[in-house]
């Protein structure tokens, strides 16, 4: 059906350069004009497929956050213990965002969610929570360091991450999200995790058989 | 000199509802309109005391910037160790966010420098620059845990405080940016500061007798 093929190239195209428009300056210095001159795009045909900006950058909100849920899955998937499995995802999570421009357009979009729509959730509260469960789960099963609380670990520890993607796509673009996180394990981790997991984590880290090297 | 002092008020004025309105909705989503409204000037005053928007929000990025060398100064004349001056001028520095709509909205506006005006430089590297700084010197003093590098020290703890801040001004405008920030502390610097520092401070950051309680 090369109608229905055309809409969704056309529809790929404003979504592809909506991203790398507003991943650039963000969403209220982002006009309109800008993302049709780089997708190639029509107004007429602009209208087709999105009402608004407003909706074109929910829709990029919305792109960004359903990467996550599989991404998630599949490491909760490979049985490792609550501290390993966080560690991965939040590595693969920053790959993502070095990479894939509409993962971080969609993740920029939803920290400036109060300026885009106000309907939006703030991502924050969500990212805290899903922390929270893990090392929630780690305290149960004994990886925490004594008297860290899940909670704190999950806020400090979501300000560390929530930094190194803020300053690294503000000065390079992105370009060193993933070291810029790797760095954050090993100074913040000796405040959190237990001393014998922390001992047998940092070996493997060292030595790059963590799971995040040989997946 | 009457005139003069009117002049000064009309400046402040400008100033304040400027630093309101940037603080609430950042650079790009705030029209000068807006600006004008609140502080009850007209264009004809407003561009007696300012050439743009642009150089309004560049003023208010240069009057958040002269509030830190003094602030720094004080910490440093105390003659604590690096560590302990470190935590004091951050300390220090986060409660003046949550307290002064002008540091808040110069803070903000920085981190947008680039949509602001590309020749306002980023914050980042600067703070970064102190920060390490700072941990080099604790380096010298033997303070820091074996084998952890000030500059990483640095980029992790950078990170971390500019994610509590962002995340607190986003979801409660800098309510709770003292408390994030102050959480930080006990989770991170396990992994940066040597065991015999870290036991001291501990206590006395548990008795409340640490430097930033007692000033």
């Amino acid at each position: 059906m090369p109608q229905q093929h055309r809409a969704h190239a056309t529809r790929h195209a404003i979504l592809t350069a909506a991203a790398e428009e507003f991943d650039r300056a963000g969403y209220a210095a982002t006009p309109l004009s800008a993302i049709l001159r780089r997708s190639g795009v029509t107004k007429g045909a602009f209208y087709f497929h999105f009402p608004s900006k407003e909706a074109l950058a929910a829709a990029l909100v919305h792109a960004q956050e359903a990467v996550w849920p599989e991404l998630y899955q599949r490491w909760v998937d490979r049985g490792l213990d609550p501290l390993r499995t966080l560690v991965g995802i939040i590595d693969d999570l920053v790959r993502a965002v070095a990479t894939d421009t509409v993962v971080r357009a969609g993740l920029r979009l939803s920290s400036e969610s109060r300026v885009v729509d106000n309907e939006l959730p703030s991502p924050y509260p969500l990212w805290e929570r899903v922390l929270f469960e893990m090392f929630d789960q780690a305290a149960g099963a004994g990886l925490l360091r004594e008297g860290v609380s899940p909670a704190v670990a999950a806020r400090v520890l979501n300000a560390a991450l929530v930094g190194a993607r803020i300053i690294s796509c503000s000065l390079n673009r992105c370009t060193d999200v993933v070291q810029r996180t790797r760095e954050v394990w090993p100074l913040v981790l000796p405040g959190i995790a237990a001393e014998d997991w922390l001992a047998d984590w940092t070996g493997e880290w060292r030595h790059g058989v963590s799971p995040v090297q040989v997946q």
